[in-house]
């Protein structure tokens, strides 16, 4: 019996947070009433306060619910990286996950929020990025140090590097998505071609000296 | 007599504009009424119908309007790289400049709101990249092409090169005044780090081959 009421509670939480983000998405956060995330949820707004104390609680933990999606492609940096014996085909193949990754429909409209919303909620969009891709990029940090020990790479600053290798593979189509709201899935070509040419700069710049 | 008029008409329109970029910044496109706009500028709001046939028109030469300020960014690429005798000083001095121009906090607030309406306005987030930022690229690409055939760099898409070099330079600072709202201009010496380590990175990849 308790584990029904659990599950039903879950339901509900899950139902709520999905037709909020539909909402937010669509209507912005100003534009997003709690009325309107109930009807559409098909609950009443009581319920929707039990679950959450209010409108900024239920945002707060819809945008961070997202940061579990990178939790593969940390887990992936450190299966690929650190015993990697070829490591511009390693790093391609992590690139190309990177922009399918963060390029995801979903991702790019929380990250649009997260930025309209910026000036209200400054330490949202830190702690979003910080336990989001912030963390992809401490683990990539993580396997360039210890690629940098093997004499594999050449790196001062880990963390710069990584920054580096993510900026060249994600600034052009990231700020199309941003500015344009253009989803669209990269094709194949593109993605390689992306990837293809950051591993390239990258390796030019923080590859084995000789 | 008619200049009189003309510059009364033009102050007018200035007046418009920047109560108008004031209340967008601190109230959204949606959250800002032509009323609104109305009393922060003094003027009735026939006078601003007969300037800006709507808020969407208006938005829009507000946004567009900043495109101007890279104006002599594009001039100081061209005059600064074509004739370049020192690559790395050059370009370190064109990174700290395009640094200092970019985070400019007003720019900044510009930026988030065209991302914040990206999805309503695709077109007004295209033409803005293109008629602002994306010359900085064109430009930058331009001169790179030219060093390329002298054989002072080594770049087969200037193009690509060219985002490589901003992204390098931008991602880090970019991100923090996105997802914070932290405009707080960076000191010098972060300033000199940022754009040394992506000059660096970038005469690595891209620098003439003996």
């Amino acid at each position: 019996m308790q584990s029904t009421v659990e599950k039903r509670s879950d339901r509900k939480h899950r139902q709520i947070m999905q037709a909020a983000t539909k909402a937010f998405v669509a209507e912005g956060y100003d534009g997003t009433s709690m009325d309107e995330i109930a009807a559409k949820a098909s609950v009443s707004k009581q319920t929707i306060y039990k679950h959450f104390s209010d409108k900024d609680h239920l945002f707060t933990e819809i945008v961070l619910a997202t940061t579990q999606q990178v939790d593969h492609v940390v887990g992936l940096v450190a299966n690929t990286l650190n015993d990697s014996e070829d490591i511009a085909h390693d790093l391609g193949r992590l690139g190309r996950t990177f922009v399918e990754v963060l390029m995801a429909e979903e991702l790019l409209q929380i990250r649009r929020l997260v930025i309209a919303n910026a000036d209200r909620m400054p330490d949202l969009g830190r702690s979003w990025y910080e336990q989001g891709f912030g963390r992809i990029l401490a683990m990539l940090a993580s396997c360039f140090r210890t690629l940098a020990e093997k004499k594999l790479l050449t790196i001062e600053d880990p963390l710069l590097a990584a920054n580096h290798f993510a900026s060249m593979l994600l600034w052009i189509p990231m700020n199309e998505a941003m500015f344009t709201a253009n989803n669209t899935p990269r094709t194949k070509a593109e993605l390689d071609r992306l990837a293809t040419a950051a591993v390239r700069a990258f390796l030019a710049a923080y590859g084995a000296r000789p």
